[in-house]
């Protein structure tokens, strides 16, 4: 039996890794939960999967849920409702399904408590990479990717040395807009925006998937997982989302991973690492695909994801910035403040005011979080 | 420093093989060369290679080559000369880059003697797989692909579960007729048959391509190389070559090995595992090939491809009768004997008298293999 927690049960990915719970109940059980203010389906979820914990971001919704909990059920609210069911508890392996870098302190406690980390998180990464791999190296604790793409290269360095890799490639489906021009993306909505060719999945990362941020935010992850120079990270676009990333090897071999798209299986291998389980997720098969196609990233059509890569490579507080300002102009833009192309304003315009610091701690690091929020909400 | 023997040295496989080597002068030598009757190239290799024992394949070639040869290298020749270089001297790796069952008795000799094979020469798996197989594992030796299909599954299972595996699926080219329908195979001629698109190999592989004979043999290959029945072994059509072969897991993920239609590559690391070495191979560019398209193999196009399964599926000295019978045919077709299309009538014919024989011993495989060349040397 493994024992799991998730943060961010309600969302995207916290639902689909409760689906692959659901799948192999012999084999999971579940100790804790965390949602935002889905109490509703927070709540299904209890029923169906019998936590022992329970989180919502506030109280207010705390009082709502309190009195429909099943007896026993513990109950927690806010950042330190976040850390309890990250932190507290048995669980053998965290999912951080959290959208946001709202997730970094209760990924950062996980780890200090010895949980390994099922990352979905990847703004976690993005804003605080250096303390979040190095405490997860000083504590034993394995960072296990979700994200489809970073599952795809960790699975293709299985009974690899990582001394022979020559370099990784993320693919990219191009998102919503793939077949826009700039000036077609002016008066584009967030209908528009929310409609991703290939894959299911939340606002936030269906927006990032159209500005090419969230390959930004990718190649970012890739860096402190892999542990890799930005130079040795490449992306590709490809349309399809079939080939989900690969890596090139010394010796010009490249080992892919493919798949149909359904995030439940970067997610159950995440969960059941270094085993494969049986999956639902519909079979592969090349034949009926029929083509797969490939072109270069297109840097000038995509600025968010040349600007990632040189937050990234920048270091320090950069990248914390970056995502920052992305975060706050992304819900902006689903909140219909501002056009879609102005999300790319407000980011460029927030890294070209920052003030870089160089190997921030954490204090630095939330300081530059929120500074950087109040300056991205007036832009 | 690795000491390495090449049965079949003046081949595609074998030239390949000593390209390998010559990038790699710190890391390899080479103990012995076993040739054919291109007695002037296997001179040019020793001079280069400084092998201790060279072997040929009549007397009358050694007699021929003995008078230049450096002071100090062993000469032999014929069959025994063959058992000489795979089992005498001291490499630790024999690659077996024979064409035909011919290499079947050096390969059984290598193997006794404890040497890694690195294995080019499909037909002895189809010959006498449970043989080469049961030997292998009862003397610790490992047998190392060399077909790039076999080594792109190989290079999947890195690290994997070997219970975990769903399927395999081999791709194919379709070789040099694949636009061609049966009608247009009539008149079809060696020089036309030898022009493979992807691949530059020797001639009677290229033939095996062109009726898929060839996917035929890798198919028993990969039944004995990995232990998997038929049923998961599939064919794909790929007429890029890109995507070599691939694995499925149980989980629904597909893991595959991708390059440039380079030898190069999959022979070095047959040397090599399972470390990787930089290779001059060219890189491949995803961006570059632009598109990968697949089709569901045709059976009815192929028959001998049907057949192959079959025989590999009866057991016994099914494949062996197959893959004797199609030496011959291929041979008669080279010497413009007979037409394309007769192959694929030589082999079903001796396949249709067949008398199975179960678990055969090598006399018994011998039998069937010297029986089966004389009635398709007349049908």
């Amino acid at each position: 039996m493994k024992k799991i927690s998730i943060l961010g049960s309600t969302g995207s990915i916290g639902t689909q890794t409760l689906d692959v719970v659901a799948m192999h109940p012999e084999q999971f059980t579940v100790d804790g939960l965390a949602a935002g203010s889905n109490t509703d389906l927070l709540l299904e979820q209890v029923r169906r999967f019998n936590p022992r914990r329970v989180s919502v971001s506030t109280k207010q919704h705390a009082d709502q849920l309190r009195s429909s909990l099943p007896s026993g059920v513990e109950l927690y609210y806010g950042n330190e409702g976040l850390v309890e069911i990250a932190a507290g508890g048995d669980a053998q392996t965290v999912v951080t399904a959290l959208v946001g870098s709202i997730g970094l302190e209760s990924t950062l406690a996980a780890i200090e408590a010895g949980r390994h980390i099922g990352l979905a998180n990847k703004e976690t990464l993005v804003t605080a990479g250096h303390l979040v791999t190095e405490l997860a190296g000083r504590k034993g604790v394995k960072l296990l990717p979700v994200d489809s793409e970073h599952s795809a290269i960790f699975q293709c360095l299985n009974g690899e040395n990582r001394a022979d890799v020559a370099s990784i490639t993320v693919t990219a489906s191009g998102g919503s807009f793939r077949d826009y021009t700039r000036d077609q993306l002016v008066n584009v909505t967030v209908e528009d925006a929310l409609r991703h060719p290939n894959w299911t999945m939340g606002a936030k990362i269906t927006i990032d998937s159209a500005t090419m941020v969230n390959k930004g935010l990718e190649v970012i992850e890739a860096h402190w997982l892999f542990n890799l120079p930005y130079e040795k990270i490449n992306v590709l676009l490809h349309p399809e989302s079939i080939i989900h990333s690969y890596v090139e090897f010394c010796d010009s071999s490249i080992i892919a991973q493919l798949g149909s798209p359904d995030m439940r299986v970067p997610i159950q291998y995440a969960l059941t690492y270094p085993d494969r389980w049986p999956s639902p997720a519909a079979r592969l098969s090349l034949a009926e695909t029929g083509r797969l196609t490939f072109r270069d990233m297109d840097f000038v059509r995509y600025p968010l994801l040349k600007l990632a890569i040189e937050c990234g490579k920048a270091g320090g507080t950069a990248s914390t910035a970056y995502n920052a300002a992305n975060e706050v102009a992304v819900a902006r833009f689903l909140n219909r403040e501002i056009s879609f192309l102005h999300i790319e304003e407000i980011v460029d315009r927030v890294l070209q005011q920052h003030q870089n610091v160089n190997s921030p701690d954490l204090q630095q690091i939330k300081h530059c979080d929120t500074v950087t929020r109040e300056i991205a909400a007036k832009l």
